[in-house]
């Protein structure tokens, strides 16, 4: 995992030539056709009566942005091209999440918000032409949304062998039982089909006993019980729904990639999702770094403006260090997937998944704490921000089990060493 | 500051004699006459139209148990004798507060809430009769509530010198004019009086330019503009509040102890309530430390309890010695109160200010990533623990002001200890 | 474990009055008759040719003060009076241990140095007559000097019932071979015996199959190897030192309390030592606090005393707390002891052990930063300080060791609590 | 300071390929040449009779290797191509000081020891042609080594404006006054020159009263006191000397680059100094982590290995995270050199001096604790590479320091981007 016995390539971290003109076409994107229509959206959506449905006119300006984005030829930019089979690579596709995370608006103007591209990316990879007709073609267009139904309330979800939610087959079709919860996306009144980890197969070995199964969100039995909150928030309409599953019955063609795979299809899509998280996490930790320079200049106490009081400049260049470093680690890991592979490149992801929520965490932190009573209330971004980093410390697999990761990943290496267990 | 320096007596931590029996007696009221209240209180509380108001019964409910307080002698217990003089010592009370601190409405039933003790301990000692008979009264009576005005929101009110808000005398009327925000209670549509900090001698000198005067809440001019936030949670209806102050005009004889007190005034409130705050503080941090054995043990993953894998037994361990160091330091800190004065004590009231609300927010922290996605959830009372917590981190000065405090301390004690010095 | 649970009298940490006499002349024999040696007596060692030796006239030295600490009856203070069989309670020895701390030579001069002190105790509880004749009364006159044979090099000594060095008895005696290092004492001329742990019974249960037994240090098999060193340093002539045991054969009745006790004496003497050794860890963060005002005062950069800037004050400010919060935790733990007995206090203990060194250790780490390049240098204290507190998260247990007794302990007064249960 | 700001270039940190032959020779000349002879030298070096000389023999090993150097053609690689001005690039150069750093010979027979690079580096970019005939020559040819005369005792070297040492010219002579400290290097027996920091221009402003004077070792009035020690250690015979000038008299020649230039040159030699520091202590945090996965894996307490108990596996999962992170980030500083120059690349430089010892001074640490008393004692190598790391916080600027710095710059773009202001 050194400089050693990785290629000597992992080291080169500047974006593709050929990507530039990509990530300055999504910049002038975001600038003239998504940042001018946000203060609209937001203000239209105040007046909405269900939290969890759009006001009207708040879907057509999306729709609007989007069809700018199509002809603009920014559409889908994610996927590989169908003809060459050439893509982005996560490298690239991290220097852009960089700019996706300045717009709240911005990722879903250019059909690529999570968890959206993970469900597509799956479905192109493993789906049968029906799944693809039926499921892939509306996500391509835009035309629908959904979700991934992998958290459960009642199991601990660090070790995602616990999932209990079970299927059976009963003739031609899936009986699901189960409940889920922060489910991303399924508050969303345009979401229509969940990928759900199930367990079907539970005489299997540990790692084998779960698959995926498509499940229309419409399907009697599944109902969305409600919105599960972070901190008091709901993040309406997108949501994290807390959903139940009873007796819902689903063709047996649904399973993706057949029984027991549910875990190899985990690894194709968690990668490059976290990726995407990571480098939106340190976006946040350099606005808040900004509100904090900021907010210590205008502010004054006992003579002297407060960024120049106590240890507030020492906490202003570990905070940049710190952002430097989690960058470079981010990019590191995308380039890994690049040359290595989503599964070896694993430990990197996991490594910057342990290492960067926790980090911003407390960036965000301090940045609150400079700001006095103000960076608790409303008039700052800043509890949203950290409430968000909070909550990305638990999601995906917790910090714990990522340091698992890295750490088995490490142990293994040094027993394979005979250098490193010589010395 | 140290054993050599403070006196002996200060390291006697135990409760006296004379005031267990009414421990005793208030584990009883809560037991007997609070606890059975809340649930209906908080179920009627969720018709209520307005936030800011109570639904028909709440007061009802309440206004049951305070009488029952009444009978039992309990009612106003934290003021002293009015014929003795003689009244609970702050470390006895301190003992106290532990109890208050878990039920909610237990404080109010015993008419011992805060703002409301500190604002009728100021009254209570430098009052006119004019002044007591028309807001300690009924405050004493529980008849009404009140609030105290101090932050504000375009200064940094780190440093109390730049309170902003001014009092100018016209005639014979004080008119004021400015802005405050988080004022805790002014929420309550009982609040009828606010104690407000404004600067009334701005060419004086530094520490006697700001006074304390008495506004009623429903002095025309005073605007109350909304809740502040906390991690967007309005804490209704006691509520943090934001007000205006436009050409508000009171009586010449609002002013509270003369012209430019207004400092020597904080010095008489703020230590007993910050005491209180820490031994609350430390009844959460008990709280998380229970919620995170509880989850702890009846989670599995990888074949055990969680509480069993990687650091989460360490966690316990450190958790616990804190809160027991933590303790022991409030405890003396009341003590210093008791044997030194509030003057000389608030060395010891700041190293607990600036040492609880961090040490506790972390605990709650450690206990939310031990819960999981469950711990940022509304199933949880912890997201709600954490943010009260970080928030006192920033109230009645933020943790860097108290530390200020006992650093510069710290240094003189240095500086005039010949023996410490030589060495 | 909390104010609710344990006696109220734990909370009152005051020196008992008829112990303060003790104190002041035990201060008053430092300051006049141990004090004006110090400096002679370690110019006097820079002669001395084997490290491990005295130089001519440093042991009349001590013995000069010795005799006046008989005179003044000081002499053994730390043992209980053999008639009356009233002693010294550990909470007021935890007062009297601080004073000890300041002049390295104090300890001795009043015969309470370790793990000389342990040893008597131990061999005053469960010594045969004979036992105490041969070694406790030369101890208690101070005419030997002794050390505990505990820790291996080849076995984690975190867990105790690893000890591996072997006692069979053949006949009337006992065989014993093993290594043991890092025994403390054994460097000096004048040890003569050491209490050494050994396995005697192997198919006993765990905890039943260590002994402890009387081995004098001539005893042919017994070679002491060398010095461990601690970071460079080998603390001659005290020394810890190396020992290798081959076919030592001590009487069949050296052995103390019988077969299989080991573990019950080790709770005898654990407990005092280490509250002993924890104050004068906080002696020495006291030390290092007073060291960092010094430099910060008296040294310029920037145009300002290097105190004022960054987070210097904070430094400052949060050392002060953690040393009173520190302080306050030892007393108490001192104060279990008294009150709970050793046993039931070992949690108290394990609190104290996991909590203090590692906090000292942080705080003098800060004043040799903000001592700059003299910080490491032989120009001062803190290097000497730092190694020696580094060491003691190591000794007698590592921290780890500690805070599993604190969670363990947690986690079973959790679960027998209903009331905390329940909540 | 930020990827939108940075050349593209700067994220590109693979070794170039022209480098990598010299890469491979390096090793191969360590493997073959230089690890051979280690054990001897050191062994040799027991016998010598004064600490601060070489013994028979020791040298004769040395300079066997160093000829093998010249053969091979690496002797000097740090230097360009003295026709083509070619050189390493500061990045390429961080790949090779990971190998130098593995074997504390491998520098010295490769003529790339510090402090003598810096000093070679300095003389050819400033020197005259008199200076360099009379000291560069025969530092190239390894025949003396050299001294860099910065630090002083009895001022805040945080801040350099603070240097004391005076230099007045009297006649066609500068005479020295001052006392210097923590001086290495000037214990070696084949040190003949210190570039010495001087305060020649008081009345300047205070950017330009310093100026580096060459000042022959054996030049009358320089005493070499003794050597400074760290943690105990002196690190002879190469040492960290406290050196008095007392009247030193060295000609009006031998002042470097002019009068008032003495912080120009500091620029010149500072930064891939630090770089090659921070690659070593990546090194040895590397090392650190491997002894405790080798130590965590060996023992076992409670029944398993110790790797698996508590928060060991975090612990390394945690080292792998932050030593990964440091490369980058320290590689990415090398790059900044190469691109933007060293002036520019300061506050990249100032990020890894402030990151790195702290992050490896805390890795060694726990890899101690792990380790159990051995961590401290003279059989493992961790006492010694902690002090060294140790030193490193406060050696060419503490911590502090370099916080400034960046905090500064920081502070400075953030008011430069207006993007980033209206944000």
């Amino acid at each position: 995992m050194d400089i050693t016995t990785t290629p000597a390539e992992m080291n080169d971290l500047t974006m593709s030539e050929k990507s530039r003109p990509l990530l300055e076409a999504v910049k002038q994107h975001i600038r003239d056709n998504v940042d001018p229509i946000l203060e609209e959206f937001e203000r239209l959506g105040q007046g909405r009566a269900d939290r969890f449905s759009y006001a009207p006119g708040q879907l057509e300006l999306l729709e609007g942005a989007k069809q700018k984005a199509k002809e603009a030829g920014l559409w889908n930019f994610f996927l590989p091209n169908a003809e060459t089979g050439e893509g982005l690579s996560n490298l690239d596709y991290a220097y852009l999440a960089v700019e996706l995370g300045k717009n709240p608006l911005a990722s879903e103007t250019l059909n690529c918000s999570a968890p959206d591209t993970g469900n597509m990316e799956v479905l192109e990879r493993v789906g049968t032409p029906e799944q693809k007709e039926q499921w892939l073609k509306p996500l391509l267009e835009g035309k629908i949304r959904s979700c991934f139904g992998m958290t459960e309330p009642h199991v601990a979800s660090s070790d995602a062998r616990n999932i209990e939610t079970s299927a059976v087959l009963e003739g031609d079709e899936w009986v699901i039982n189960g409940e889920k919860y922060y489910i991303s996306g399924a508050g969303d009144p345009r979401c229509k089909i969940m990928i759900c980890m199930v367990k079907t197969s539970p005489d299997a070995e540990a790692w084998r006993q779960q698959s995926q199964i498509l499940v229309p969100m419409d399907a009697p039995g599944l109902t969305v019980v409600g919105p599960m909150h972070v901190f008091g928030h709901d993040d309406a309409p997108h949501g994290h729904m807390h959903i139940t599953l009873e007796n819902v019955r689903v063709p047996k063609e649904n399973i993706l990639w057949g029984e027991g795979r549910g875990f190899e299809i985990s690894q194709l899509r968690l990668g490059p999702g976290r990726i995407h998280h990571c480098m939106r996490s340190i976006g946040a930790a350099e606005k808040a770094l900004d509100l904090m320079i900021e907010r210590g200049q205008s502010r004054e106490a006992f003579g002297r403006p407060i960024l120049d009081l106590g240890k507030n400049m020492e906490t202003i260049s570990r905070a940049r260090i710190e952002i430097e470093a989690m960058r470079m680690m981010v990019l590191k890991a995308a380039k890994a997937m690049d040359v290595l592979g989503n599964k070896e490149a694993r430990v990197w992801v996991s490594m910057v998944k342990a290492m960067v929520p926790e980090k911003v965490c407390k960036i965000i932190d301090e940045a609150i704490q400079i700001h006095g009573a103000t960076g608790v209330s409303q008039w700052s971004e800043l509890p949203d921000m950290y409430t968000k980093q909070r909550t990305l410390r638990l999601a995906d697999g917790p910090d714990e089990v990522h340091h698992n990761v890295v750490a088995r990943a490490e142990v293994k290496a040094y027993n394979q060493d005979p250098y490193r267990r010589q010395e």
